[in-house]
C-alpha cells in the first residue's frame, strides 16, 4: 500500500508549521478595513472573505511550531513566539493540523507580538491536572524577558494556583544571549542567534535541526558578526 | 420614501453592539477542537464552522459598543472593557457595522478579559496623527486599574512616543466605584454600579441612557445592596 507508507512517512517525520508570519499588528490591518482608502486595500479585504488554508493575507503575529517527531512515533511540540494572535492561531493552524498541545515554548523577546499570547497557553496544555508538576509546560527565556513577563503577569509565577485558576501552569528556564550556550527543549538542541531588533535592543533566533539545520530569525534589524559566524560554520 | 424615512430614523439613532458576551477564555474553547472529547462537542464544533453574522457560537470576551448618537447627527462609540479579543471583534463587528473609530473607553476591572486589548487600541483611533491631543481616546477606570495597567504597559502612560510607535494614544481619568460619582465619557453619562465578581474584588457595571436606561453588568458574583438601590431607583 504505497498510499498507506506515504502517510506513515510522513506522520512519522518532523514538520515545521508555521502559525504566523505577520508584523506586530497582524493582518489584516483594521484600520484598511474600517478606514478604508480608496481604492480600498486589495490585501486586507481579502483577508476576511477566504477561509484559512487558502487565505495568505490573514497572517498573525510571527511564531512557529516544530512538530518534533523522534524515534519515529513520539510527536513533541515546540512553539517559539507566542504573541497577541496566539488564540486565533490555535483555531486556524492547532485544529488544521490536528496539533494537541504543546510541549515547550521558547521566547524570542519580551514585545506584546511575541509574549501576550501566554494568556492563553492553558488552553493547548496536554492535561487538565494543571497542578501536576509533570503537566507543566516548559519555556525558555532569557532574563530580562522573564523579568519583564513577571512584571506584566505576576500570577504566572506565583506557585500556588487556586482550584479553577485559567493560568498555564509554566516551568522557566532562563537561557543566555549566547550563541556558545545551547539548550534542550523537550529532546531537541537549540543555539541562541542573538540580533539587533532595532539599535539598543536584542532579539534572539534560533539555530535547531539534526537533518536539516534551520535557522529562525523572527524580528531583526541587524544581524551580529558573531551571530552570522556562528549560522555559517554550522548550517 | 418610507423606506429612506426609516433609514434615515436608524441612522440618527443610537444603538448597542455586544462585541462579546463570552467567557473569559471566549468561545470557542480551543481545548474542544484540539482535544475533542467523544462525542465531539457540538458549539464549539459550529463556531468555527459559520461565518459572524449567523454565528451565536463564536463569543469573545465580553464588551459593549454604544453607538451614541445626539443631535441627530454626531455618532459617537464608547466602548466597555477592551478584553483579549479585541482584534477579532474589530474585524468580526466593527467592519459589519461600519464602525469607524472608537471615541471613549470605560474599563470595569483589571483582569485580562477586560484590558489586554489595550494592546490593539491604536488601530482604532480616528486619526493617524496619533500625537495629536485631540485624537486621544479617553480612558475611564479606576485607580486600581489605572495602577495594574501601569504596571502592565507602562509605554501607555510615558508621556513622549517615538515616531511609528504602535501605541494608542490614551487620556486617563480616574472615576470612582460610588454609585454616586456619575461622570461623562464622549458626552453620555454614567453611573458606576459596583459589583463582587468574586468575594474580595470589585468589578463596575454602569447605568447609562437617556430615552432608555441601560444597566450593564459584565461580571457579577453578587451584587451589593447599595447598587441594587441606585438601579431600581432610576431605572
Amino acid at each position: 500500500d504505497p498510499t498507506g507508507d506515504a502517510l506513515a512517512a510522513a506522520a512519522a517525520a518532523s514538520s515545521l508549521v508555521f502559525l504566523g508570519t505577520g508584523c506586530s499588528g497582524a493582518l489584516p490591518d483594521a484600520r484598511c478595513l474600517i478606514q478604508p482608502s480608496a481604492p480600498p486595500c486589495t490585501v486586507c479585504s481579502q483577508a476576511l472573505s477566504l477561509p484559512p488554508d487558502r487565505n495568505p493575507n490573514y497572517r498573525c503575529n510571527t511564531s512557529l511550531l516544530i512538530d518534533y517527531c523522534h524515534d519515529n512515533d513520539t510527536h513533541k511540540y515546540i512553539l517559539i513566539a507566542v504573541g497577541k494572535t496566539f488564540r486565533e492561531q490555535v483555531l486556524r493552524w492547532f485544529v488544521h493540523h490536528k496539533v494537541p498541545s504543546v510541549d515547550s515554548i521558547i521566547l524570542t523577546h519580551d514585545h506584546a507580538d511575541a509574549v501576550l499570547g501566554l494568556v492563553d497557553v492553558w488552553v493547548v496544555q496536554s492535561s487538565n491536572h494543571r497542578n501536576d508538576v509533570d503537566d507543566q509546560v516548559a519555556v525558555f527565556l532569557t532574563q530580562f524577558t522573564m523579568d519583564s513577563v513577571a512584571a506584566r503577569f505576576p500570577y504566572f509565577v506565583k506557585r500556588e494556583l487556586e482550584e479553577g485558576d485559567e493560568t498555564a501552569r509554566l516551568d522557566w528556564t532562563i537561557i543566555e544571549s549566547d550563541v556558545n550556550k545551547p539548550f534542550v527543549s523537550s529532546g531537541l538542541e537549540f543555539v541562541p542567534l542573538p540580533v539587533m531588533h532595532g539599535e539598543g535592543y536584542v532579539c534572539l533566533g534560533f539555530l535547531f535541526g539534526r537533518k536539516a539545520r534551520v535557522a529562525y530569525l523572527s524580528d531583526v534589524s541587524r544581524i551580529l558578526p558573531r551571530t552570522e559566524i556562528s549560522v555559517t560554520k554550522t548550517c
